[in-house]
Formats: structure tokens, sequence, C-alpha cells
């Protein structure tokens, strides 16, 4: 059962059997001639068995957390009236996709789930809301399938809306990052932050005209995959900035260190503080300094002036949270140089990118909410996006690193057999669903062959593809007396006869085998996997 | 905080901010004369608050209900390339949405979530499984909200592909229709079941042409909405059917009851017996029945002749479940002539349909495989969709008649407090915060207020509207002495002043407080809700 999306073989297209006695009925040579590939759109892909239940997983760990913080969950359309997303993602806005117009609204699929977000925010007039969401978002990108990278994907967001006192929401949000993570067995994380205010005034501060700052800050934001050098050549020679700008510039984004220490440098430099934008994000920092001390989060903070986010949206803090496994290999130049195919983006060599990322964005909501013909009234944001498709590249590495988990797709604990022969020999289908439908109504899991008569080994196998621990057998002498035998499966109870009991007694003792079977520590599989235990 | 779809207000767009310091800038006159609507597009709507969390265990009790029967889920893309999904939904092709050729491949949104199914099986050679699969699909109809009708909405779909012995599978779907209405706490409803092959068969023996029976059929099926007399005209006018060929169909299509009583009268009709189709459909639902008494489904069911489903690829057993909220009004004939605007279409006034539907479907799968260059093989498949923005309605009904049920948005379970005063009070927040990290730790659902000092009373109010049954309370002078206190909400605990503890303990203290306020049966509100109790 692979689900690899590379499945790429010619389809012939049958028209629908219509009519009746004429279902097995060949399509006509011209019918089948139209021809089509049978596989899923590029960028996207089907999800299917184990992947399944470790993403299942992951969403569930994830929405706990964002439910222990007091969040709600809403769910908006997967397309927006064009005019929403206009003007929302710069550059980007043609990787947008657009549904045709067939008459009516014209429409596109959304690109995330901030702007969705806010429009809600802004239509239903809410002050105040602590809003998660998992959901699918679309871009018409490069894909890079292996890192993770597609054209449909899903986010995980949590975002607080409201007017609250100065970085205490901000706090939490990063305190949900590092619960969050952790809660996913990933420690090697780092998420580093800084402040758009204190990027703002430095570049002030260095010479930057107003009008260039979004630009070079995009040149900084690089940084993370590029040597200084090549960012100081887009800055003068592309953006045209005077060499000691870029100098100065490359001496602030260099430093990086913990929250308090970084505060403590800049605290030094006069000339950042005595400008009015840089001095109120330092003073915000030392305010979450406080707060992020009281959520003992410092040891996973990593103040870096060189961080500065793509979107323009931010206002505030912003923040990222990058793993050992988001770094470039130290051979990703000469990587680049030998790519061969240009389907493939330079990116698939540069690690797998930010696990989670986000930041505050004040004005956004109010860029919607003025059309309601009221004030300007601002509802301040700060959220944070899980990047779950590449936290579920690490969880799957180190699936593949442990050997001793074996995840299995189905929930089913007990698979109901029968056993018997002879001339009179039925197959006790009727009687094998009567013990299932018991034990559907006690809420267990339970399986049977879908045969009137089945062999003791094709049943031994379904019931070990099945993963059930429990079995169930009926046999042919033993029901006539009102009893059956419950036993344990696997390789260590191979000679384990089970126990035979009253037919009555079946959920009691299909309960008390299942406890057994979960050990002392009732822990499954799939949270062992993500604990990392 | 609404999310009354009708909220239609003219808005403003505004060009983000995007030099540094021009965070608060207003645009000017000429930027914000791009004016649009602030609303989703037709047929859709956001979902939030109670509803939310009431859809998430609707959905919760589904999955619950597949994974007991051994299913996987899977993940499909929400747009296919666009051959896949042509020639397989005749007529309603009009309403499947088009994504924009913007270069590459064409693809459209998914329509159901079969046609998706049949495409993975195929494509992945898989020779059997059970799947379900909860997601949205697409369909450019005419909403009518009210009733749960929407151009995007929710399917909830089990199929079991593979061949399997006849008839055991089909039973095991039935067994699900009635064990996952049940389980929502519907119990008013009836499964209608029929079988295509009867029906085929049926009218051949009135004299019906085989190039006519699908539309004959299509006639047939509207028989749940309009009277016999409207039925028989259709198909003598527009289907140019001889008055006695729909007559003789209308004697057989009155046929309902029991199943084993309804089988009993078609064993009388020698003609029917005679014609091949009908008598293998007739021995299918002989056999059927001995599986049906083994689930006890017999008294759910009602073999139903006029039952026709109408898409083209059933092959097989055929089933509804509806319920009396489904049937039409009395006086729908007469809403319907006074039905005022365009906009709202007939159906309106016959009730919300069917809540549950499905059959078999042997030959769709073929229609992918055989374009794998490989013979002809076939993966018989039966499945059912429930419907659950139909089951949602019900429930939402039930809730507006059971004042006793009050279900909070959050899953909030501490609000955590401080009280002081005096010109060195500060507020206690950081405090606030170590506490709230120690029961999210603990996996606690916990709040507090974000302002850095707050008042009892905002403090009480927000505790309120969070739904928490339990306070921690940190005192100004008790917090110095190492010991909070932690108490019951609620009105009936008003007068109760809690227990005051050392801080070292609020975990363990509020796990008792917890379980104290969920009772003996530690049934929540929504279990309650769904369960009907």
């Amino acid at each position: 059962m692979s689900t690899d999306p590379k499945t790429d073989v010619l389809a012939t297209a049958q028209a629908a059997a219509s009519g009746a006695a004429k279902a097995a009925t060949k399509p006509s040579k011209k019918e089948s001639k139209l021809q089509f590939q049978l596989k899923v759109p590029k960028g996207t892909k089907d999800w299917a068995d184990k992947d399944m239940v470790i993403r299942e997983a992951v969403f569930d760990s994830l929405s706990k957390l964002f439910k222990r913080h007091g969040a709600v969950t809403i769910d908006t359309p997967v397309f927006e009236l064009r005019e929403i997303l206009a003007g929302k993602y710069g550059e980007d806005s043609k990787l947008i996709y657009n549904l045709e117009d067939q008459g009516g609204e014209l429409t596109s699929l959304r690109y995330d789930l901030t702007v969705p977000f806010a429009r809600y925010v802004a239509m239903n007039n809410i002050q105040n809301i602590k809003r998660y969401h998992i959901a699918k978002v679309y871009r018409r990108d490069q894909p890079a399938m292996t890192k993770g990278r597609m054209r449909e994907f899903y986010q995980c967001d949590i975002d607080f809306a409201g007017s609250y006192d100065l970085m205490v929401p901000d706090a939490e949000i990063l305190a949900i990052v590092v619960e969050g993570l952790t809660g996913l067995g990933i420690h090697d994380f780092k998420v580093k932050i800084n402040h758009r205010k204190i990027l703002d005034g430095l570049f002030q501060v260095c010479g930057v005209k107003d009008e260039d700052i979004r630009k070079v800050s995009s040149a900084v934001d690089k940084l993370d995959k590029n040597p200084w050098e090549a960012v100081k050549k887009e800055m003068t020679d592309e953006k045209n900035q005077p060499e000691e700008v870029a100098d100065k510039i490359g001496e602030y984004v260099k430093l990086n260190g913990s929250l308090s220490e970084v505060l403590e440098i800049l605290s030094q430099k006069e000339e950042l503080l005595a400008n009015p934008i840089a001095k109120q994000g330092i003073d915000e920092m030392t305010t979450l300094l406080t707060y992020v001390q009281a959520f003992e989060l410092e040891k996973h903070l990593s103040f870096d002036l060189s961080l500065a986010r793509g979107l323009d949206y931010y206002t505030g803090l912003i923040y990222e949270a990058v793993t050992q496994g988001s770094a470039p290999p130290s051979n990703a130049s000469e990587l680049k140089k030998n790519k061969k195919s240009d389907d493939e983006d330079a990116s698939e060599y540069v690690g797998i990118g930010s696990i989670a990322a986000g930041g505050r964005y004040d004005n956004l909501v109010n860029m919607f909410a003025t059309a309601n013909g009221k004030k300007n009234q601002s509802i301040p944001c700060v959220g944070i996006s899980f990047g779950v498709e590449r936290i579920f590249s690490l969880i799957k590495l180190r699936e593949a690193q442990n050997k001793q988990i074996n995840i299995k797709p189905t929930a089913t604990q007990v698979f109901i057999m029968a056993f018997g022969g002879g001339p009179d020999w039925k197959g006790y289908l009727p009687e094998r669903m009567k013990i299932a439908k018991q034990l559907w109504s006690a809420g267990i899991e339970s399986e049977y062959v879908y045969k009137a008569k089945a062999n003791p080994r094709k049943q031994f196998e379904s019931a070990e593809k099945s993963g059930a621990p429990v079995a169930v057998i009926l046999g042919k002498e033993e029901y006539l007396e009102g009893k059956l035998r419950v036993k344990r499966l696997g390789p260590e109870f191979a000679n384990d006869d089970g126990e035979v009991i009253p037919i009555e007694d079946v959920v009691s003792k299909v309960q008390e085998k299942l406890t057994e079977a979960r050990g002392v520590e009732g822990v499954d599989e799939v949270t062992r996997l993500l604990k990392g235990l």
C-alpha cells in the first residue's frame, strides 16, 4: 500500500456502465482513447498508513497544547474572496491559487491562516480572542517534497488578538513554542528572537532611508542562508546602499546571544538608545525578559539581530525556531553548484528551515476593520505557526532510527476467528458477527475475516496484519457448549492456548487481556515515538 | 462573537504600512478607494465557538466508530487533476469548481470523497482497504444554509474495498450506520434499503428498455419528495414510457416493509424471479437478512423498492438513513407555491434530506485501474457517507431544546488570579505565570488575565467567561508566606473561601478540586449533548 507520489502511469478513462446488466461491459475502443496520468497534482500528495497515524498524533498534541492555553478553534472556508487576499503578501502574491471565474464571485485558495483570521476578527467585531487553527494552505511554489515543501500543506497556528499589557501574550506565545516542540520530543532547538522596532531603529541609525528599510531588512533576512559578504553585496549592488551603511549594519546584525546578554550590549549603544523607535523596542525586550524568566524559557532563546522575517506585516517581536536539522549542511555551496535539475530548488540544500515562526502584527485586523465604516480601531495580534510538515520529517527520521518502535495503522484490538471442519461446518460467520457486535457496543475495536468459511491460517494471518493483541476464537464444539476462547496474540504467545470462558463473559475477559497487553505504563507506540521514549 | 454569514458590510482595503515608524499612519484618500465586501464567499461559512466544539465532538464520535471497525484514514489533496473527476457525476459535473489555468496542470476541487478514494486505490494497486475520510468537498450548488446545504461542506465517509464474500461488508456498513447514528443520540431514524439489481430487473419486467432504465430510475428516486402521480407523469410525459409500464412500476415501487416481509412478498412474484438480474438481487438480499439478524439491525431497516439513489455508479445494495426531521412538512406544496425568492430552492421545504447514504459500487476503481495497463481487475467497494452538516442541525436543535446543557467553547479548567493593593502592589504577574507554567506542565488547561495589575472583579469576570471550574488565587500576604488559595468557581461556591495550601502542592490540590468538579460520572457537557442524556 504505497503512497509514492511518483506513481505515474498512463490511465484510460472509461465511461461508467449505465444500463442494467451492463455492469461488466468493457468500453468500446473509441471510448477508452481518452488517456490521462493517474497521479495527484504537482506539489500535493496522499497521506496514508503510519504517516497518517503519526500526523494525527502530532495534530492532537498541538491541539491539546493550544487548548491548555485557553484557545478556541475556528474553521474558515478554504477559499476567500480574491480582494481579501490582495495586497497582503507582496511579491509572493503570484503564488496564490485562483479559482476559475465560473460566474459569481472571484475567489482564491487561502495562502495562510493569518489573513483569514484577521478577516474573521474584523468581520465579527471581535475585541479579543485566542484562537488556533489547524488546516491546509495553498501556494503555487516550486515543490521540494523531500524537505517537506509542498503546494498543499498544513499550518498549525495559534494567535492572540486583543489589547493586553505589553509583551504579556508575546511571552506566552514563546512559552507555547517551547512547550509545543518539547511535547513532540524535539529538544535540540533554539528560538531566535528579535524586534522589528529595534531593527527599524538601527537601520535608521546606520543611515538607511525610511523607504529603503523593508528591502534592506529582506537582505538581512538572508543571513541564515548566506554569508555576510553576499548579503553586503546585495545591499550595496542591488539595493544601492553606501558601503559604510552596509558595514555599520553588519556590526549590529552580527550580535546574538541570550536575551539578557544582548540587552546588556544594546544598553551601551548610545546612538541606538537615542533613536526613539529602537529605544521603544529595547524597552519592550526588557519587559519581555521578566516574563521569559518566569516561564523559564531563557535557555531556549537566542536574541539574534539578524532575524528579520520576510512578511511585511510584523510590527514588534518576531521569532523563529530552528533545530540542528534546520541548519544548512557544511557543503551547501558545493551542492548548489552541482544541482542538476531546474525543478529542484537550491533551498533543498539548506536544511529544512524553521520549524515554527511568527511575530506581532498590530495593523492587519485594522486593514479590514476600518472597512466597517468605523474609526481606526486597532486589534493588536501576536501568533505562531508551527511548521508541521517539517516537524513531521524530523519525527519520521526519529522513527527510522528507532527500530523498537512499530506503529500500526489500525486501532484494531481484537480479531474474532472461528475454527471447525467437517461436512456440516458453515464457518460461524453470523456467530462471529454477534460477538463483534458485543465488542463494538463496549467500544472495543474488533475485526473478523469477511468470509463465510475461512481456514485458521488465513484468519491468523489477517489477525497478525491487523496488529490486534487479542483473539477471540469460536471453536466448533466449544461454541455449541456456550463457550469460546480468548487468547493473546504475538510471537511470544504462539504456545499459549488462552482461556476458555462462557460466551457471556467475552467483553470482560477481552478487557482484562487488553489491559494486560497494554502493560503497566499504558503508553502506546505513537506516544512513545512523539515523546522520544 | 457572532458568525452570522449575513454580515455584509462594505470594507476598505488599506495598503499595509511598510516603512519604519509608519505603523499608525492612515492611508491616503486615494489608497482607501479600493472597496470590497467583508464577507465569506457565497455558500461558505466560518465555524466558531460552541458550534465548533460540537462539530469536533461529532467528528470524534465518528472517527472512533470507524476505527472500531478496523478502518484506517487517508488524506487526499483538496484538488485533483481535472480528468480524474471528468465523467463521474453526470449532469452534476457542472457543479464542479475549477481552479484557474495559471500554467501547469488543470485541476478542480474535489466534488466528493469517493472518486479520490477510487483514484487512490487504483493508483497504489491496493487490493483491499477499509478507509475512512472526514474532509470538505465542494459543489457550486444553490446554497440553502438553514437546511445545511452549502457549497463547502464536510463529508464523513467509510468505504470497504476488496473482494469479500457476498453481502458481508455490506452488512457491516449497515451496522456502522446504526451504531453511528445512535452514538450521536439519534434514535428516530430508518435506514431505507434497496438493491440496484432488483430495481433494474423489475424495470425490465415492467417493459422499460435497457437504455431508459437510468432515467426511469431517477424519476422513481423522486418518490420521497413527490406523490406517485407526479412521478408517473414524469415517466409518461418526459421519459416517454407507456402508461401501462408506469402503472406496473407503480405497483412494485409502492412495496416497503421489513427486510423479511418484503422478501416474502417478492418470493411470490414469479415474473420477477424469472428475471436473472432481479433474481440475483433477491438472493443477495436473502443472504443479507442472515447477517442483519446477527447484528440485530432489522428493526432499523425498511426495504423500500422506491429507493433508487441518484448516482449512476451504484451496482448493488443501496441505502439511505432518514429521520422524522428529514420528511417533508405536511404543508410542503403550500410552502412551495408561496416561495418568494429564486435564491431559495424548493427543497428548503422538504426537510433536511437523508442523514447518511451510500451503497455498493463495484466498477469505479476499475475505471482507473484498467488505466494501469493491466487487465480489467475488479476492486468491489461498498461505503456510506454520513451527512454531518445535517446531523449537526439535528444536534443543534436538541441543544436549543435542552436548557440544561451549557457547552463552553474553551477547555479552560483553572483561572489564576492575584489579589492585593497598596502602593507597593505590583500585581504578581510573573508569579501568576510561574503557577501557570506548573499547571500547563501537568497538562492542566489554565489561564490568567494578561495585565500586570488587574482588580479582583475583572479577574472574576474573566474567570467566569472562561468557564473554569477552579481558581488559584495568589493573595499578596499569603503568597509571601509561600501559600496560595485553591477554590471552586460558580454561583454555588460564591461563599466558599476555598483552601489555603503550600505553593508546591498546587498541582495536586487543583487536580483534586477538578475531580470533585467533574462529579461522579465524569461526563462532560458535549458528551451529554451527543448522547442525548
